[in-house]
């Protein structure tokens, strides 16, 4: 007979390469509380997502949020005590039938490492204990729920943001610990789709192989939808439909941008390899162009580095390249001051012409981002960029400005080169551009389609190191792809 | 050279395999104005869903609505004159280099089977050609959609949701083909469990399993989220969490209730099977009460019978089997009258003393429910039950009550026998209830945990066709698990 219908042991979940096992919030709390540096009686409150459903349905969506990966909590931080309160769901009283039992309070305190848990009824007991001066809160809504239960609470929804987007750019060890081993497991993945892919294969196959792959590495999550473009969709930045089928051509390549997700950390990591297990001449130039864009950048990683500057780095590498292929015409720093080598690589805040026409419209990535708990994580873009940096240097970013490198962050570096007709079309019939392109070497290198290469590092003290496992050298890739 | 970046053919598309290779929109059309019946110049008014991204990231989340794979559309049906018209989206001109070029007009008309493709700036002019006299939309927010360009519009929220959910209660033979090849697909997902399954597996790898096969089987969506309950988890109704290890003894069942979904239609399938791949003597006779439950009810499947007959029928097998077992005591009328068998079979809407005790508090799926565009589909769900139903029959749902069967409805048959701690607690300590249960005949069958067995049927001329092709004899089971 089996006394409890399900005996969660909390050692057993997710957070088993976690620190000593439990989720370290108290170590998240402290870090915000420095970072907010407040006089007085201060209380940070924080609330978690409800479950949702399909529209008019009762089938459950994927749950996802950041932390902690169940739903309808909240919590509150005392910053001067330190102590955290979890504040439990009050669930129906059914929902151990449908749903199976939640954590008792014993359970909570060691897997979540807070202080106390109470029930969401003693919420306004405890704000009355605490006697806050004021209450930092995410944003209008978390504000609403507060406000519903006590009027008088004086809130504030603008500093806790910015200290909570400013902590997360440096990662703790533990951190890196588990986004190295969600690397790990997707560079396996990676490494899979080459050695696995056959003729005939669809995006969408390739797209579930992914996750197949990652399962086998005990990641049962992906850190966002998987991007698996071949063909001439390389070239869209974004393509996430996968439905076509793999184009078997000799200069064919497929671009897969993939990376799991486990204990809500996530991983990036971008390849591309011929269909054919072999690259075309065309394509192995092309190839080769973005991966010397990428080692450039890689070689000078290191805290003190401007990221702006490895922007500026990669795009030179590219112009050069370019002019020395032919597809380009003309002085490197006229092409560069005049924008022209983002006709081919848009990851970045457009340069003329194409900032005059489409101003705005582009999201702006650029070179990388920082990697955390969500893909494109929130640390080191809180900044606006005045009008003066822009018009300073439009390949500007937002990410990272004016501020250096440090030890711990994580980021992904991810220099692409793309063939798009539409972006294309645009450049090389704008007046006075037609002369940096010739139009006969372009035709001859179009059809590679796109290509990018994107791992993820981490800086270190001196350097950096890289997570990502996956072979990126031409001889490396048609090897994977070729030994049976 | 590629002549345009994706060179998108619809007929490559999902819909490849509804009736000539397009989505029949027409028809859908048809059969609701024919349910409407309205006199004088109406419309339908209908919009699609927006692209959700996870909360303040740009990470996108899985796009899905009914019928058509992508965001932002609306459609306008003229009664009348029967014409759809399909007004598209405004995509800001960037996406074509995030996400790909869209379908363009001539695409449109052919893929989704429409008579007009018109602009979201054009909907007004539209609206004052056709002048209806009533505009009907699915709810409010649509109607302040509507209301805000055209404030005089008279509008009406409720007829249509009767009329589209009792149109989806009878499926169109093109539908049954698409169920047929995803309930294909899913079987050989759920055999395959069988086949690989290995003892030390974990939930979360059988459940990353199912969706691999289903892709095998060109299936790359899920109709929910897979349940692989192991042990006494298998108790639990609607566990997903699917993070535990399957333990290994020798009574240990997995309970797996998945089903693949394409071109939008889902299937639904469950299967328990042993972890030593023979079941213990416990375990096989529990299986063969629920498999006896399921052939009973299955044997009378045909158009004129009445679900609640249906329903009641499977609860007068439990009673007679578990009294056969000695697990339940006294005479099978007073049994059933008092609601016993519920106390192990609680899919239904609660019978004494757990109507009181927790009325209203459990879902009610019942015995089987309608399966389409979403896996517990909207059809024959819309009357309210009224208080003398409720109390003439304590056990009946809100599923087909008070109509007969139909040629091609399609619904699943999942008796289920659980032994859930927690509701066997009330049970068998509720005043007047404790001679009902023999403790010690409990206790020998209690580690079995549960067993589920669902199988999807569609109503045929003069019975049913069942759609599941996984076996679920005793025998058939332990032989595909013991196949080396």
């Amino acid at each position: 007979m089996t006394p409890h219908p399900i005996n969660i042991t909390p050692k057993q979940l997710y957070y088993s390469n976690k620190q000593n096992n439990v989720l370290p919030t108290k170590q998240h709390c402290l870090r915000v509380k420095k970072l907010i540096n407040i006089e007085g009686q201060c209380a940070i409150y924080m609330k978690g997502k409800d479950e949702k459903t399909r529209d008019n349905t009762d089938v459950d969506m994927e749950f996802r949020q950041e932390s902690v990966d169940e739903p309808g909590f909240q919590v509150v931080f005392d910053l001067k005590s330190e102590r955290v309160y979890l504040i439990t769901p009050n669930v129906p009283e059914s929902d151990i039938f449908w749903k199976g039992p939640n954590h008792n309070s014993t359970e909570l305190l060691e897997l979540y490492n807070v202080d106390e848990i109470i029930q969401e009824e003693d919420l306004p007991r405890l704000f009355h204990t605490l006697a806050p001066t004021l209450t930092l809160v995410l944003d209008d809504q978390h504000a609403n729920h507060l406000m519903n239960m006590m009027p008088t609470l004086d809130i504030d929804t603008q500093l806790l943001t910015l200290a909570i987007n400013e902590s997360r750019l440096i990662k703790f060890p533990w951190e890196i610990d588990i986004i190295r081993q969600v690397m790990h497991g997707s560079s396996q993945a990676h490494i899979a789709l080459m050695q696995q892919f056959q003729p005939g294969m669809t995006e969408a196959h390739l797209a579930a192989l992914f996750r197949w792959s990652c399962a086998l590495h005990q990641i049962y999550n992906q850190a966002y939808l998987p991007i698996v473009a071949s063909g001439p969709r390389a070239a869209t930045l974004h393509y996430s439909k996968n439905n076509q089928k793999v184009p078997n051509e000799s200069h064919s390549l497929v671009l897969v941008d993939a990376g799991g997700e486990k204990a809500c950390y996530g991983s990036d990591i971008t390849r591309t390899f011929p269909v054919r297990g072999v690259f075309s001449e065309e394509a192995k130039t092309i190839y080769n162009i973005v991966l010397k864009m990428q080692q450039t950048v890689l070689s000078k990683l290191k805290p003190g580095i401007f990221w702006t500057d490895m922007q500026r780095l990669a795009i030179r590498v590219l112009c050069d390249e370019l002019i020395k292929i032919g597809i380009l015409v003309g002085d490197q720093d006229e092409l560069i001051q005049r924008g022209v080598p983002s006709a081919f690589y848009y990851h970045d805040r457009l340069c003329y012409p194409v900032v005059v026409l489409l101003k705005h419209l582009l999201q702006t990535l650029g070179l990388g981002h920082s990697l955390g708990l969500d893909v494109h994580d929130v640390g080191g873009k809180d900044k606006k960029l005045t009008n003066q940096q822009e018009e300073d240097d439009p390949t500007i970013t937002e990410f990272l400005v004016g501020r250096p490198l440090e030890k711990n962050m994580v980021l992904t570096v991810e220099p692409g080169l793309y063939f798009n007709d539409a972006m294309l079309d645009i450049w090389t019939k704008f007046p006075g551009y037609q002369d940096y392109f010739d139009l006969q070497m372009l035709t001859k290198y179009r059809n590679v389609g796109g290509v990018r290469i994107e791992d993820t590092v981490v800086i270190t003290k001196d350097g950096y190191e890289n997570l990502t496992l996956v072979p990126k050298e031409v001889h490396e890739i048609e090897k994977l792809m070729n030994a049976k």
